[in-house]
């Protein structure tokens, strides 16, 4: 494994590979702040669309392996702004030498055009609505912490599914496993894309257009935020927003209360009282990006992790 | 002391022990760039608000002690902006496990919010118009290093003292010394807020509208800059700049030129031509920020500060 | 060399010695990630006009040195908003001690005055249109590595030379070496300046308006963006950015295709299919950024450059 692009590439052993050691790792960095795998090793953070979770979780992920990191910068005080193309940019910083370099964009495929200029590693942290790969692993990730297991799980995704990247991953990583059932939740025009259908289509799948009309138990309620920025029309964010809101109420009126996920920032469609249930887990989610993206970090750079065995 | 979240927190003892630690580690950074006492420690810093001189201080502090910095970005390319609510942002930052976090916001009351979620030290840099602890900690340290002592002090605060958090901060911690003698220079609507004359009432006070009215002698002038983006007000900023300004020929009216002390950034308030007195102490002040918030560290990460006692 | 203010500042010696270290460093850097010769040293990097490719190559230079650095941030969240002062800026930073500043301004001579006011190194990596002396020590690194000599060059520096610092700061460097000629090609509103002229005057220049206008053969061809954010004026700018597009159709109509340089990043003047010739050297000059300043860090520090000579 070279570099990360999709959800898609990877197979049941890599990602069994790659969560025993986020778990080892997890127990490691809870008894010290560093474990000293990436040291002499320089990851580059390349956000050309704002980013604070996946941006900050990446660098946490380096600086507690005891690597280095650089950031590009804001895209408005680069040289981008003086209309550089992007091959150039990448050209660019392939020639600093970087280990690996992280990359956020608003454009569908930047992370793969990315990975066919540069030598080292790219990791794809979100292009435009298409993927955002290491949300579903660190998603995947916590729900096997959480479950015990991924094969049959009975999951509602909720929210912006059409221009979310992160619905599309997630169910191309679940998709992996066996006998997966999806409810996916959503407006008629913010429903889940036709290209991912065809990639869970042996799994169970349902669509509804409100959470109520989910008569089964879940196990898993994963929310998504309505992205305003990838909106574009303001009438539409509004009339949706207000009718997206998953109320303890709501909750309740489930056969099961699942666990609750959500890939944050949240807005109004996760309201606080929520947090208080011992289902919601999205803190712990976020937190489990960390370890996640170190595990992938160590692979991808090859680092010696023997040392975490002995744990 | 788990967390620096008020002027008013500290005692006499403590503060005694952060100068002895601050005036050690001034000696032993200026044989060398970094003493390893914050290795594996990450120290966060997460600015609401523009800042420069604190913010750097802050990291020079925490890398010449060892120790590796993140920061959390400017706010507008943040998670922040997308309506994600100051809470949620904080325990997303708690599950990164910063050792501590360093935050400035224009809210009051911000950094003890933050307290009360996070788990790691959380530092005070700024809320809004209330406090800025580690200014008032760099400044009466000053004032401990060029006098030899604060007991006694006579100090006239000048400025902004309404809207300014400085003159608040180094109230409350002045106020814990012996027979103080406070001077607050400002025009009425710019003068000290109540709550900051109450907590100083054990000691002498008195008011004036300008610098002239002072008849008796002070040791230091504190002056402070009127802060536009808090006045609003775009009139009263223009008639009252040029009325506060620390002239040369106004310092020699005074009975004696007492030290000249700034927080700075200075605008026209105090003119370049004060530099060259030998009274001059605002770049020895900002330098102090460096040694003050490291000693800081040291004591709210307990870190291990032995080797500097046989310097 | 305490300071690195003007291209004009260095002479043979001092060239032959940094361009031995530099490779020597590409080397040894080409084996692993860093060379631990600046631990414990601090470059803080100061951009007061938007910059990528300088930075993140000094950047990557320190780090790669094993050193730390320092962002003084964005102009526009720092406290050069609040209307201070470059001198005060300067006196600040001055105060936290690194080891050395690297800073850009819009402000011709900036450099300078930094070097003035500060104990520590100064690097000017640019100075409005004025100089941009690490640039021209790259481009010369670039031109010895690739001809194995820099006496007897024959040159031509094309677009932008009067608003352009590069093409001032690679003339003032040429001129020390023996028997250069220079052909200077840009439309007479753009034409190089006279001082430039009057550094170079003891060897052969010719000017022309169009490339084509070489009948001679050069070496190697140095193009350079017209600079939107200088120019001002948008009609000249869209006037001329048609007219200076060095195609391959234009390069095979000289009597040779020369080596092809370029400070990047470009826009139109230089098209991606100029990519695939042999003589495109400009993404290795970028490259050279690295080792070239990572050179000049070691010897302004002082740095034991002793291990480099075993390899």
């Amino acid at each position: 494994m070279k570099h990360v692009i999709s959800a898609k590439q990877f197979d049941l052993d890599t990602l069994a590979e790659l969560f025993s050691t986020a778990k080892a790792l997890k127990k490691r960095l809870s008894e010290q702040k560093v474990v000293k795998l990436a040291v002499d090793r320089i990851l580059m953070t390349v956000f050309l669309e704002p980013s604070t979770r996946t941006r900050l979780s990446f660098v946490y992920a380096m600086k507690r392996l005891g690597g280095e990191v650089v950031d590009f910068g804001p895209e408005e005080v680069t040289s981008r702004a003086k209309g550089e193309t992007f091959e150039d940019t990448m050209r660019m910083l392939d020639g600093y030498a970087p280990d690996v370099i992280v990359l956020r964009s608003r454009e569908v495929g930047a992370a793969e055009k990315a990975s066919k200029i540069v030598r080292c590693n790219v990791i794809n942290a979100g292009d435009g609505w298409n993927e955002h790969p290491t949300q579903a692993l660190l998603d995947v990730y916590t729900i096997w912490e959480q479950l015990g297991r991924v094969d049959g799980l009975r999951i509602a995704i909720m929210g912006d599914l059409r221009y979310g990247r992160t619905p599309s991953s997630l169910s191309y990583l679940l998709a992996k496993y066996r006998d997966i059932t999806f409810h996916y939740v959503a407006p008629p025009q913010l429903q889940i894309r036709e290209e991912v259908l065809k990639e869970v289509s042996h799994h169970t799948v349902h669509q509804h257009s409100r959470l109520e009309e989910i008569r089964d138990e879940v196990d898993v309620l994963y929310v998504t935020r309505l992205q305003k920025e990838r909106l574009g029309d303001e009438n539409l964010y509004q009339q949706l927003r207000g009718s997206y809101v998953v109320t303890v109420d709501l909750l309740k009126k489930l056969k099961k209360i699942p666990l609750i996920m959500h890939p944050l920032p949240r807005v109004d469609e996760l309201p606080a009282e929520v947090d208080a249930l011992p289902q919601a887990k999205y803190f712990q989610q976020a937190e489990n990006g960390v370890y996640v993206r170190a595990a992938l970090l160590t692979k991808l750079l090859n680092l010696d992790i023997s040392s975490l065995q002995s744990s």
